[in-house]
């Protein structure tokens, strides 16, 4: 198997019996390089692309190159066996996403394609830090996530748990991973180890893919770290040096296309993983401890709205889907805010039992509806403010708590309590970044 | 008047004749301070407030201090009269909000009350800068502006800059003063001066308030720098080294509470005004310099929405708002995806007329549809990827082009034109900020 090579590379590799997944070294003037051949997606049909020991690929001109063959990649039969004797140390569930994605040669756009399994294979030194035990649960891009296959991956998480995993990888799509990571995080009270949402911003056959280092720290993290909570694991920043593991309710996807897009909003990261030694340093005491068992209820009612509030929105444009929802997630801009044409519409939706939340747009920092008379009027109107908790994971809370409470109250007690970690009351300077200004 | 002051530390005032307003000298132990006495409303009665010159307020215990009046606030008649005289070479536009605002007695809460000629008093180094002509247009907070409000803001600067001022202040809510700044922008095809919007988030009568800072800079940069935009002035860092002016198009309150909420998203500042200086300090060159005229077009239509996607989001809850609406900005996810089930809704949507925009709710980076199948699917149903531009600069445009367009291929042409600079194509790495990990 030659994928992606063409014309004269590919009769040199096939001449030397190399073939994909071998392990090779290339000699080229003074630079020699070892690592695992890695499918060609580069237009240059002279380009020869190596995934290295430390985990970056690396593209080569193989003009002028010599190849030698190291050792042959294991057969399929070979990695089967091995799969079945692991002890499972480590459980990876893949559920799709860029991380376990390859470009589609005809329309050149990224489709999931890779098992977890054949990643292992480009990452053999993943093996070294923990025993895998690999599963497909879906293969869908995460922009296609639904609550129902949040509850199918929870189950799969408990079940992993239960039969003894020391953690929980999931492999997940990065556009709505945050969503997902809330919506495990509040369906466990109680978890025996680590959860581990892991993406990736570019895709494993092409050169800058994070896809490695990120799932080679989130076995690490999985196995090591002390804490039994979910976390959602990507680099740190936008080099290769650490991976951060941000709690999964105070985490958002902060840009399109870097590699270091996760971060945390209004509190400080979990962890960071020193992937090149091996090691988590956690960055705060007062994570979640590792639990004796794992108890889950992972149940969702999605009749919620997420109402992104901007000026010259009409309030009756809440009224046309007042019939299908049982809760509303506001989006309001700097402390929690709507117009005050808005009072009469959510004290209507209070009155017949529908839930309405605050929170802000600004993202950073908490609502607090005292401070302006309109935030005033609108408490008065029963809209309930909810602190620093992000609009994403407000939705996702409300999701959950609609399917656990038997009326508006019961809703309002399980928004306002802080179940794990979701709210933090102890802002400081350095939650917000730092600005470019030179 | 002794507005605040009360019991003892009043009578003392009044024994000395003095007022809110006048010019004193407080002299405690070894230190010694002069400025403005300032309303007090500290629970402490023995403190006393004063704003110095450098533009920071001071609350000092007043037992033990000597006081001495220096001189006598304007009377009414003498700033009215000095008003009129006025060659208003900036003129301060006052819509409301935090920066003309001071705190209800009997509630706490804050309301819109100083008029921006009481500011004046209270800040007279500002008249050292520029001759000031101040203009109450709108006593309103700005989570109730609305886009009828835009267009008489744009009236009004396009009148005072006719007049001939060289530029033109809008002291403003920060809650939507981005959205503000975006209709503005769009509304001028040609400026004269510049056009600063400028809040504050902490009140004018407590000590911590950045409104002084904030409208001296706001006052600096009017006049003195070299473009013809819309500018957001807010504090640059928490501190009060430095305000920086952002495009108006570019902007976006990013914290609930903090004096530099106001950061630039995917761009450069446009300047930094060093206010202890008196100086401006372009950041960029390639701002769009002063006009010879002022040509303006402010008309909005509000029939739009804002849809901010999340998983589980039930596509015929966007049917349901479809007879109200001629335009859709989506604030989708990543790289500017919903889920799959949304093609449908969409291409109906675009068949029967109505202009549907993607932007990402990530706020950085920017869309790019062609990656993912999902993006290829929705563009094939006729959603238009709006690069880098912030899902509520999009709406506000949106909004501007629906009321400037024939039909939905004239929308589309104005909203892909880049009028003000939305669209930014050039990206670095210091776009995104720095984050702590330690």
């Amino acid at each position: 198997m030659l994928e992606g090579y063409k014309g004269k590379l590919a009769s040199f590799l096939t001449s030397k019996g190399i073939e994909i997944g071998d392990k090779i070294r290339i000699k080229k003037e003074n630079i020699e390089i070892e690592g695992i051949l890695f499918p060609s997606f580069s237009r240059d049909e002279d380009i020869i692309v190596v995934k290295m020991d430390n985990g970056y690929n690396v593209g080569i001109k193989a003009s002028g190159a010599d190849l030698f063959l190291l050792s042959k990649r294991k057969s399929e039969e070979d990695r089967k066996h091995q799969s079945k004797d692991s002890k499972g140390e480590v459980k990876i569930i893949s559920t799709g996403g860029t991380i376990v994605s390859k470009v589609e040669y005809e329309t050149g756009a990224v489709r999931p394609a890779l098992s977890t399994d054949e990643i292992l294979e480009y990452l053999p030194q993943i093996k070294d830090v923990a025993d895998i035990d690999a599963e497909i649960l879906f293969t869908i891009l995460s922009e296609n996530m639904k609550p129902e296959y949040w509850t199918k991956i929870s189950e799969k998480v408990k079940e992993s748990l239960d039969k003894g995993a020391r953690g929980v990888v999931i492999a997940h799509g990065t556009d709505t991973m945050s969503y997902t990571a809330s919506a495990i995080a509040f369906s466990f009270t109680e978890l025996t180890g680590p959860v581990v949402l892991v993406g990736s911003q570019r895709s494993s056959d092409r050169p800058s893919s994070d896809s490695s280092i990120n799932l080679y720290s989130s076995v690490i993290l999985a196995k090591e770290s002390p804490f039994g909570e979910v976390a959602v694991l990507m680099h740190g920043e936008s080099s290769d040096t650490y991976t951060i593991a941000h709690r999964g309710v105070k985490v958002r996807k902060m840009h399109t296309s870097r590699r270091d897009a996760f971060q945390s909003i209004n509190d400080v990261p979990l962890a960071k993983v020193m992937w090149t030694e091996n090691e988590v340093r956690m960055m705060r005491k007062d994570f979640i401890p590792r639990g004796k068992e794992n108890k889950m209820d992972s149940k969702f009612d999605s009749r919620v709205f997420l109402l992104y509030y901007y000026p010259g929105m009409d309030p009756s444009l809440l009224e046309l889907v007042k019939d299908r929802i049982r809760g509303v997630i506001v989006a309001g801009t700097g402390l929690g805010h709507t117009s005050d044409e808005f009072e009469t519409v959510f004290k209507e939706f209070v009155k017949d039992g529908i839930f309405v939340g605050m929170t802000s747009q600004c993202l950073f920092g908490r609502v607090n509806m005292n401070v302006y008379t309109t935030g005033r009027k609108l408490l008065g109107s029963g809209v309930i403010p909810l602190g620093d908790m992000l609009p994403e994971t407000a939705l996702v809370k409300l999701m959950w708590s609609l399917a656990h409470a038997e009326d508006v109250e019961g809703v309002k007690k399980l928004m306002l309590t802080n179940m794990v970690g979701e709210f933090n009351d102890r802002h400081s300077e350095h939650l917000f970044p730092r600005w470019y200004h030179e």
